[in-house]
């Protein structure tokens, strides 16, 4: 279990542990890679925290050095997936009202189109 | 993992270190602001026992400084996502009469017309 | 984080903190009152363990100072709602008969008849 | 939090702390006593290898004491609470598949006929 | 708790503790063998990451020894059990489109044409 912090150690060989980043959402811990958060909408608020290039301050950490959120971790989990893979996934038991609430609120832009659909009442969405 | 618990270590530089709070409910921990607490119902419980003018005493903690609640934390989550967004979120695999009970208990008042007409049988509710 | 074990230094300035008490149900970490597990049913298995009157030792301990219940964790949590609100709320995917199950386990005789009739298969079920 | 490991300190005066067992299964642990994996099945993998007459080693322990298993918790905690309360309860969230896969692993003998009508799709299902 | 490495203390008599695997999948822990994660699939990333003969570096890992993994750890459970136990089970609450998502991404081959039937609209898919 030595850790060697090179970037040779990493998965892909693209990695090195400086990209590895832990985020306690609201209470629950993420491990997410620098690429992952700042990649896709370099405007969502997670690209400006972690962007090497960032002028905004990640902000506070806890005891384990992970990126305080106060933010609810059940409607972020999908959101990063959607970071992560670029497909957004709902299962069936999740209200996507939760994770819109999360792209506003996180300025990702990509995923607002799809979510909002998902929110209309039945008997107010345009005929298709 | 150097922590700095100056105001400008925050997300959005408005929130200091000692602005974070730890709550054990029932034996699941939450992360969140000082501000999430204290700005929407000054009224509520939770109000009362975290804004920095309370008379009323926050309470024990435990071994981690995470102050105990004697309550169910799957009911407290969507109450605490309430507070944080503003907006009251129910995924479908959730009994709303579980938040009700801890709306009433923590006196969340603004939360208690949303939910009440969800826990009313169907063949009793008013016809709309 | 300075822990204060006086009476003072809790919720409703009623409980001191020999007052909270952990429960490790199967692997999962339950914090809770002694109030809340031993006002309600003096005859339940848990008043036993737990009231200060009691005659019935409450068990072994693990390595934190919870005690130890060889009990399903997902059906003992409605169980231990109960007690802490008087309500027994069931979510749409949790089996009633799990939580019958533990109701008889631990003798809690009023929450029997709440559970009962949720049990009984459509066509078994009495005329009402 | 003194630890007694005489037999006078456990649930039911008939439990020392060495018969409580911590399970570690795919990363999730779990907490059971000898006798509820050994009372019910003596031919089921969990009696055989935690029996004090048994010729099966239990295998690798983790870092905090809990035997290895190499299987999903998920479908492993339904087979658990069989073995603690005789009944076999799912949720209706879960695969019954899952879980017979786990009985037929462990061995559960007593299990499988309850299990594989509930695997059989529905227009296969013979006529009751 | 004392640990003995050798391959007599391990499940069936032919694991030894280095072939136990710790995987931190975006936060959550798994632990599994090396025989799981390179037996069924060798072209797959996983076996290529863990097989004592890759040329795949297995990356970064965490302060407790895990092998860190940026994917969702919800999509990546069932994966997992698919090669432990060879049964491809997904349950009613997960969409299987993001455990289709990760056998793509973890080259899981075998898996694949069991997943994309089920992700089809109803509407699109062939008849049978």
């Amino acid at each position: 279990t030595n850790v060697d912090a090179s970037s040779s150690n990493c998965i892909f060989h693209w990695k090195n542990s400086s990209d590895w980043i832990k985020l306690n959402v609201g209470g629950q811990l993420f491990y997410t890679s620098r690429t992952t958060l700042t990649n896709s909408d370099p405007d969502s608020m997670l690209a400006r925290m972690f962007s090497t290039s960032s002028n905004l301050h990640p902000g506070c950490i806890d005891s384990n050095g992970a990126f305080l959120i106060d933010r609810d971790p059940r409607y972020f989990s999908p959101l990063l997936n959607y970071l992560r893979s670029g497909s957004l996934i709902l299962d069936p038991d999740i209200n996507p009202k939760g994770v819109l609430e999360e792209a506003y609120f996180f300025n990702i832009q990509s995923c607002i189109p799809l979510l909002e659909p998902l929110t209309i009442p039945r008997d107010e969405a345009p005929l298709s």
